[in-house]
């Protein structure tokens, strides 16, 4: 049973993390998707949220399952048995943070192995920060993230745009 | 009619600005300077007085426009009918981000194309928040912007070194 | 009249020198593919063969030209009224090595500037080295390159491949 | 006499600053490791904190001081007259920040050089912030920073921790 | 079973290499360890001794093997069932070239997936070249390569360090 | 006594190595600039000519002595008692490579230290390489280049264009 981690904070899931979720379902036995949880940083979705929209977003692929942890990323690999952390790799700038923190958990836990895969090059651009800022602003997000995170952020921004003229 | 847009938030504009603004100058019949207008985002100047400073900063040049913009810049760019986004290049952290956002907006609309130009060497280590914290601490600001910036800035940290003193 | 030069050595030239061109060719009154006429530098097509390819693989675009230099790129710039060198930029590597020509070319002549552009992002990955290679090796080029070059690579590599077994 | 300033914010010091510090320690008569002293930014430990674990962690070193800085590094350097302001590179990112920063020192005081040195490559991937964030996590720290400081950021994360059960 | 690929020109297999292929090993049911055969490259060392050597260099290990291929590394990947080509990335400049290897081995062939991992911190600054060169100016290189590859350097560059004084 | 050594191939010195080595005349008590012997590379400027046109660019410092090396720069340095090791760094492609070397020769002598600064940013786009590119095809290599090297390599140039038409 070969278990890999895939984490992050998926505020939102963008097509470019569900294609390294593709690829990492057909290498792996069981893909865990594993949101990050850090009560110190609020994203624009709840953790909640996220966790349902990235549910809805996954749910073609069987060996695919969404979880969440707490506290450092390899104490949970090891909890859950699985022997991967896998990354995608996008820039140059990705490959230094990617390095750096692959090699601090390697310190942490000799045991579990980074493993990068990069994603389909039409997503190199892609980031979460991004297509929030262009939905924000208005923008097209049809083609950088699934219909139900579209939707989930058009009714985000629909509601937080409302709000100012609430206030007078 | 050949227009480009260089936009950005100038907060404050630097002599590297104008080095690219200058070069731009020379290469299309009209410049528009186009300070991004981002309300969540206070910077040191106010939006107004950004806008009255790069006025007085590019005067020179009859063909280059201080203007503004809200919303997304391809949008403005295409309601100006501006062809060419025009960004400077200085370093490879600045590749990645400008790589990242020219491959965006080229999604968001194919018709408006993304130049790159790079500033005179001398200016490579120059950027707004370099020169602010440089103003911050007092230093000589004189070779890094023009006579009408150095002094808003000395006005700026005049203002915010005597504040405090008032308090008690 | 605005008149570009966008040099290389186009052996052979790729979808990706390709999308620069017609990018070009909307930015631009015209276009000058300039092929670096370089004797001591032989590469798998003949000078000849790349101006004959490149002619027949940029055929559709009136305003662009294909012709050749020896000596400094700015020399022929300016002997040819260009105010511009277009350069496409894909990766880091590139960019370090870019903005060492262009401000070594500033330097040589401070009225022609250099403009970059971004080809398309599923041409990042491509090089007329790596297209050779591929092709030397026997594998599908069609998805890299014009067909009238697809069809000059097979021959070339058919040639070379028969060519040792003539020898004994 | 040989005079080296090493400046940082040390919150808190690493075994990858330590590194770089007995280098210097090697390499120049005086080594003056110089924390900034900036108001408006507040870290995990308080600016006499970082000046007394500093201490305890350099004490071995005879010709190596801790001191402080407010205002321009340069004026600093200047007024300690120091010849030398040191600086370790880890990674590219590293680099473009750090040349950007010696560049803008040099513009402010061409009489001081910055000289960069390599930390052990074990200590590529250490930072403060990261050390903080596996302190926080509750992970082992001690191959990351000397003993004094483990046991202070365990005793600080020890106190936050309990600090909400406190609330209610 | 799930079968990876490391290829590789392994002219000589240094600790570098040999710490990829024993993460690989214990990640995969089976590691081939491919030797690219290019009849234009020859190497310090034959085709014959580089087999020789990286399989001393890795027979404590059953499940790899040291095998060879000729033409496109997809080609090879298929025909030995590999579903994985694995690479080691250890700096920025790897990283460009391999995101370039990995994107156009998928054009090739999209069924076989490109998986990068870090070697050790420590072996970040080994190349082939590198310690070729070291033992070429008679430099101790124990520490880069595994014993078996000391000698044969070591027997290689005596005997080409002898053969100029024959020569008279 | 503080002695450094600045290693290169120096072929030719440009303006870029005289401003290191200036820079390093005011940091050392003594700076060997040793010329690596290497047989096997042949350069544009014989081995003797390469050490006496350096010996004229650099004959104004008096505590600057021109050398040569063979074999291993960290038995070189050892040799002359030299504690420090200098280089340029003018751009990350630079960076990596030099860390890579200084990383390796910390592993083989760790008792010399890599020392980095970097040139002016004026000297970030000159290259040997590049300067004589310039100078075959006939550009103005004047600014580039000390006196002395400009006049050597027009003369080197003159000869070789001359030479073919002596040929027939």
């Amino acid at each position: 049973m070969r278990r890999a981690v895939y984490p992050g904070s998926f505020d939102p899931v963008t097509n470019g993390h569900l294609d390294v979720i593709e690829r990492a379902a057909r290498q792996y036995d069981e893909v865990l998707v594993a949101i990050a949880h850090n009560e110190a940083k609020t994203g624009l979705f709840t953790f909640e949220e996220r966790v349902a929209l990235l549910r809805e977003a996954v749910q073609q692929h069987p060996n695919v399952q969404v979880t969440q942890f707490q506290g450092l990323l390899v104490d949970y690999a090891r909890s859950v048995q699985a022997q991967v952390i896998l990354r995608g790799l996008r820039a140059v700038s990705d490959f230094e943070y990617e390095f750096q923190m692959a090699l601090m958990n390697r310190k942490l836990d000799s045991d579990v192995e980074t493993m990068f895969l990069m994603p389909k090059e039409e997503y190199t651009y892609l980031s979460s920060r991004l297509v929030k800022e262009i939905a924000r602003l208005g923008g097209d997000i049809g083609a950088f993230v699934p219909d139900c995170i579209a939707r989930a952020l058009r009714a985000k921004f629909a509601a937080t745009d409302s709000a100012p003229s609430r206030k007078p």
